[in-house]
């Protein structure tokens, strides 16, 4: 996401300041970074147990308080991706389970970056 | 990145098999996903302790040879995204330390995606 000139620290505090809520609603990675090369620039890479987990997490009223108030200081330029995670290093074992296929999707391990 | 038509499960399982590799390597994340709704595309989210740990990673010999394996199951066709992390959930503490600026760049937690 891109924030309005001289906001990015801002952004970058409010994205950092529920990782116990995010944990507790499902969330095994929630990376906030940011650019080399533009300074207005915030990316954050997130691994959630599945899409329904995140998708229920923007309901909750500490990440409605963040995005309200983060709002302002962004230009509305986004962009992300969805993925679908079949495996891989640093993924908890509740997320990388066995076969989250034949779990069905509330058990399909998912990520956005 | 993308595979040539009907070979992404042949990639996906190259990018899955030296985890302890990475991991030895300075690796904190390495999620192989898929897309829900394009099937020859292959994402890969990394958070590394630092570039310099991901970028001598390419010169390992198991990463060579998986690179080489890849190699003409792909189109060519990438995409990516490098960030410096500045903070977040589920980075490991080591990756995570309290000032990495003033650490230098060798222990600014990185990643791709």
């Amino acid at each position: 996401m891109r924030t309005r000139p001289g906001r990015r620290d801002e952004v970058v505090a409010l994205l950092l300041g529920n990782q116990e809520g995010l944990r507790s609603a499902g969330c095994e990675l929630y990376a906030v970074g940011t650019s080399p090369s533009e300074p207005d620039l915030v990316w954050v890479q997130e691994v959630w147990l599945s899409k329904a987990h995140h998708d229920a997490s923007l309901e909750l009223p500490d990440t409605r308080a963040a995005i309200a108030a983060a709002m302002p200081m962004l230009t509305g330029e986004f962009t992300g991706q969805e993925i679908d995670i079949v495996g891989g290093l640093g993924i908890a074992e509740s997320a990388d389970a066995a076969d989250p296929a034949a779990a069905g999707p509330e058990h399909q391990p998912w990520a956005a970056g």
